[in-house]
């Protein structure tokens, strides 16, 4: 598992001439460490007298950046097992007719999964991006850098999530699916960016 | 050492109460992480026959991205030591005037070490940048989603890193080193800002 591998051991197996571990695990493990941030600029702040009324708020979203954080790291595994997956269809026997449709059964279920598992990184990525949000003005000022990095790192996730959902898209030839999922990329990417650029503003004009 | 924890660790030690690691170390992982992917996307094109012309070019810039993938790595730690060190500083005795100018330089040059430690973090991030802004039109096409990413996580981790310069440049009383950090951090983020929309822009072109 990659996430049992040591943070500079990750570096070198990603930097090595494999193609997957990619992109896809990386916007993965950029989301979870915006998570992190999250939860840890939560923490930071429950219990300040400062941010008193904003408590019950604060712990909720420091469990739910705790559960995102676990989800995302689970996808650094899941998104290279999807790009395996398409590879090992690839190998598939074509031999005979049957063996011909079920290699190209399979090509295309590989390629639904290498887009369905980016989307669901993106997705979740926004999901950190909206409580980083939610902590703008009701948490810790020493931690607002921490704050804006959380929001840089879950946008690089939900953009990084969105290309490697846009280079499998070509592949498909379920139209329908196709249709869906380009509508869905252009409103997590539009949603996405807006919210970065939200709490983006929000930390410069703090840091005067 | 955070960079010998697995990827899970760290993303739990990143999101527990404690300041450290925050935003900077992220910042250098980020970092980090682009330039692993440069190094791939690199090694996914050397030797093929379409970028025969760029092949010392690409041998170049592998090992240029190998050796700042492994500085970057190291500033992951690097940083979280800065920033403890600042915090150390804070714990000095102050009973005496020889004390209290003591501990007021070690504060001083602790926040100047906060500060440049993110530096040096950005201006690294740049050179990722700029590397893989190199490699458009001279790479593996299968790989086009990974050198967005690249760019992407490579642009995160240097503005990530310069918050964490603004965050600890109202604490530094050298005017001098204050007015030149500044500028420097403003050319990073304008220079930085445009090569990774050169990158973005080539990504999105070719995705149709």
């Amino acid at each position: 598992m990659l996430v049992k591998l040591s943070v500079e051991e990750f570096s070198q197996v990603l930097g090595s001439n494999s193609p997957a571990p990619g992109g896809g695990s990386v916007a993965a493990l950029s989301g979870a460490l915006g998570a992190d941030l999250v939860s840890m600029v939560c923490s930071l702040s429950i219990g300040k007298k400062e941010f008193e009324s904003f408590q019950a708020e604060l712990t909720g979203a420091l469990q739910e950046s705790q559960n995102l954080s676990k989800s995302l790291v689970k996808r650094i595994d899941l998104d290279t097992e999807a790009f395996n997956a398409v590879m090992a269809a690839f190998k598939m026997a074509k031999e005979t007719e049957q063996d011909k449709a079920s290699r190209a059964e399979a090509i295309q279920n590989g390629f639904k999964e290498a887009v369905q598992s980016p989307l669901g990184i993106a997705q979740e990525c926004l999901k950190v991006l909206q409580l980083a949000r939610g902590l703008v003005g009701k948490s810790n000022s020493n931690a607002l850098s921490d704050l804006g990095v959380a929001s840089l790192q879950a946008y690089a996730g939900l953009e990084g999530a969105i290309m490697n959902v846009k280079i499998n898209i070509p592949s498909i030839k379920d139209g329908d699916f196709v249709a869906e999922t380009s509508i869905e990329i252009s409103t997590l990417l539009e949603e996405g960016l807006r919210v970065k650029d939200d709490i983006n503003k929000y930390v410069y004009d703090k840091f005067g």
